[in-house]
């Protein structure tokens, strides 16, 4: 049985704010930080490891965080969760995401159906769809093949399948899996739309749209638009089109689509990349099978989250480390570095992942917390990054934690060697070169090229991003932001702060507005 | 005869710390926020108008705001900059970025040379170029038209022209000015380039290669990248290649390339989308004239810079509101937030400008200051962002100011009334929502459900996202960085904080590592 209490109510809390802290530029220097980063590190699944050598943790604070690991029940809030107690309470759920790509623990029975069964069954059915698609099986009403797929969604329906589709379409043209090509519409502003229909070719595309509550107002936009833009070709939209959505929504069983799979309101849309709506897209895009392998990833990683030894459960450490950046060094942001151009949108996929799951000032009673929660995520792929806002990383006056993630080999076929070193050696040299520098810092004569250092960070380093690999990593940062919001004894998984700001846009709609609202309408012509 | 001092020096700061702070939430309330959003409003450039109706500021704010802006001497400084005084003092250079696009006072007269004259030639020769490229008079070898351009740089050589030319693509497109297509290469991880490469047919692109130096790590890789893909479909890279340096460059004078154009010292790299850096790839892409309505909507936007009264100065104003948010209310991000797909990638261009810029802890005569400056800048365009990250930005325990940007109308002529409104009064309509939202909030009984507000935000509104108004919204953003910048007593000109980590990572590669630089090295397989 867990109990749940805020952070500031635990000994284990008040322990961790009395240990000595570490001096990271110290503690990196020499030998002993050689040692440091040898020793800090903890494999994940599919040959991943995170490395925390630079983090300002020493085996005292290790010590106190494993301790808060254990009064807080993290191990067994995690158990709870995939034994489908309802975790999530402000909207009484069962939070099962991670039943779309494994089974952790007992069966989950819910609304008289085994859900693990339910989600292969989808996962199943949009497999058979999509080998039918590539074999040219399913057509267009002329009897051609569909060449690109678009999906319709916005939030969870869009930023995980789009930084996963951007991750593995390279890996896919070099692996010969590249089956479509995908695009993604998303943004209520009409020029989104008309910008993607501008470049593809409507008659051979199918179209996914994705809204669990078949009510999402951005994406009904869309699909009228895309419906306007198919009809004006004279095309039957209802032959280019399918859904994904809930079996209760209005979307489940209409004739306006080829074919509706199904997620549930299990599936919280930031956590359903592995669920139906990220299947869809991705099974036409790459084929099932990458989408096989992309789950198989997250289950193994899902698998480790389970263990009690904090040491060994990476997702766990990343949390405990962050809560401990946090709550007690004062951090308010964590930016995340990938260094692989195919991880592009991988930081705006965690930025909400992580700012919607615990950006929230109230516990899962609803009460007041008084401590800092989620922090702001922001980021950018490596090297890039370092030719923009690193200079306040390295210099500002805030201290911002780094995550970053490096891989041994790129994904394409194709590199250069240049003054002695290949493309991806520089890439690597330059995400070891910089935890060091954040780390150690230098000295100088002239301030203004000083390094203080001491500015922590880890890396998950792999092989290479593989559709496993990926898979891992999705998992990795789900479970961490799960542990931390267990931490801060938060509900992760409802998003009441997006609420208000859609009430109002109703109103200013049917125009019904006073006070400063009426005057930004008028404003904006509305 | 301007002096340069720290803020904390300053009699008004001292005044402004003790001036009573608003209340946003009451503030906006009723009538009495209608009122303040009326008049709380600046014009700017090209019909667009900054509104801090919603900033946490009243009159008796706004008021010491001015005496700071008067004893920081703010307009004065900028006159000294634009009239050629040696403004980035730890380079020892001028900053003429504003001379790229006007005339703002005297003509300035460096290496001998007449600046404006300078730019204005480079740009003349530029559009020359693209006109005959456009024209099929600069052919490829076979004698037919290029199609594609492709920029090769890094930082300000990438994220500036890139956010502009996606910000103008469709704009073009329905204006019958797309030229040429565009597409980017700046990482080196070589995937980046082959993934470029793989999209785009060679024979027909013509490829820019952008470093004012001539020795940018990431830009001469790239480029060998480029030209040895060139070579293995048979074609000549000096018949594919123009550069975009500085005239002492080793890049200036060589026979790789087919044309050279210039920038010099005195143009920041983020500072230099206004410049030839800019100007070569959009002038293809779009045409001379384009860029030249760029250039004229920047121009006019600087004049405005010049005004002493605050109240009238756009950038001046959102530079001290920025840093009453900054260093008396302590809020440590900003938030970009344009309700503009086209400016999808704005807000990284704006992270390099801002963080870059003012991410510093020493002052311009290298003494460390003991107040922040420069904020985290991060931000996706709405609504897109509604369904990630505003969760914790309406419900987080930490305040996170806004800059929303938002038009009227539309870039393309597609658009569908649905539920009685099309999609861009419903992108307008959230817009105006949110900004209520964050600063008035909402009470409820569940604390779930409860908006605190009081979060602060300004919203730039214009007509149309045009090439003019584009110019203008990038000019009021350098000189909000330029003017904070000179209330911080930083020099925003210059970026050591990225030396260190180039350093190392030359060090990596030639093996000369140890401790745990060595480690990483090791585990990166480098």
């Amino acid at each position: 049985m867990v109990t749940w209490n805020n952070l500031d109510t635990l000994a284990s809390y008040k322990e961790l704010q009395a240990v000595e802290q570490v001096n990271l530029a110290e503690a990196m220097s020499g030998e002993n930080g050689a040692e440091r980063v040898k020793k800090y590190s903890v494999p994940m699944a599919e040959g991943l490891a995170y490395n925390y050598g630079a983090k300002q943790v020493d085996d005292n604070i290790l010590n106190v965080l494993a301790k808060l690991a254990e009064e807080a029940q993290l191990t067994e809030k995690y158990e709870a969760l995939y034994n489908g107690e309802m975790i999530n309470t402000g909207e009484k759920r069962l939070v099962l995401h991670q039943l779309t790509r494994g089974q952790l623990g007992e069966p989950v029975v819910a609304d008289g159906v085994d859900k693990r069964a339910f989600y292969v069954e989808q996962q199943t059915k949009i497999a058979e769809f999509a080998n039918k698609v590539h074999a040219g099986e399913i057509t267009n009403a002329a009897g051609e093949k569909f060449t690109t797929v678009v999906q319709i969604g916005i939030g969870g329906s869009d930023l995980g399948p789009r930084a996963i589709y951007i991750a593995l379409e390279n890996w896919a043209k070099v692996n010969d899996t590249l089956k479509m090509k995908a695009e993604f519409i998303s943004n209520v502003d009409p020029d989104d739309a008309s910008g993607v229909l501008s470049k593809i070719d409507v008659a051979h595309s199918i179209f996914v749209l994705v809204s669990k509550s078949g009510t999402t107002l951005e994406t009904l936009t869309n699909e009228s638009f895309v419906k306007d833009a198919l009809e004006k070709a004279g095309l039957d939209p209802s032959k280019h089109m399918i859904a994904v959505t809930s079996e209760t929504s209005p979307l489940a069983k209409s004739d306006d689509y080829l074919a509706a799979f199904f997620m549930d309101d299990y599936i919280g849309g930031r956590y359903s990349s592995s669920s139906a709506v990220g299947g869809a897209v991705l099974s036409l895009a790459f084929g099932p099978e990458v989408f096989a392998q992309f789950l198989a990833g997250a289950a193994a990683e899902d698998e480790l989250a389970k263990e009690k030894d904090l040491l060994k459960n990476p997702a766990m450490l990343d949390a405990l480390i962050g809560v401990y950046e946090r709550n007690v060094l004062g951090y308010p942001d964590t930016a995340v570095l990938p260094y692989s151009q195919a991880l592009s949108r991988f930081p705006a996929h965690l930025q909400q992942l992580d700012m919607e799951s615990n950006g929230k000032s109230v516990n899962r009673f609803g009460e007041p917390v008084n401590y800092p929660t989620g922090p702001v995520i922001f980021g950018e792929p490596g090297t890039n990054g370092q030719h923009s806002f690193y200079q306040l990383l390295h210099q500002g006056t805030d201290i911002v934690p780094l995550q970053f993630v490096g891989f041994k080999n790129n994904q394409m076929e194709q590199d250069v060697v240049i003054q002695g070193s290949t493309s991806q050696q520089k890439l690597c040299a330059n995400v070891a070169a910089q935890i060091v520098a954040f780390a150690c810092g230098k000295d100088d004569e002239n301030r203004n090229k000083k390094f203080e250092g001491g500015r922590p960070s880890s890396i998950i380093i792999g092989e290479k991003l593989t559709p496993e690999a990926l898979g891992a990593l999705l998992s990795h940062f789900e479970n961490k932001v799960m542990f931390q919001g267990f931490v801060w004894n938060l509900n992760s998984f409802d998003q009441e702060g997006v609420q208000l700001g859609k009430v109002l846009a109703k109103r200013v709609l049917a125009h019904e507005t006073d006070g400063a609202l009426k005057v930004y309408s008028d404003l904006l012509n509305i």
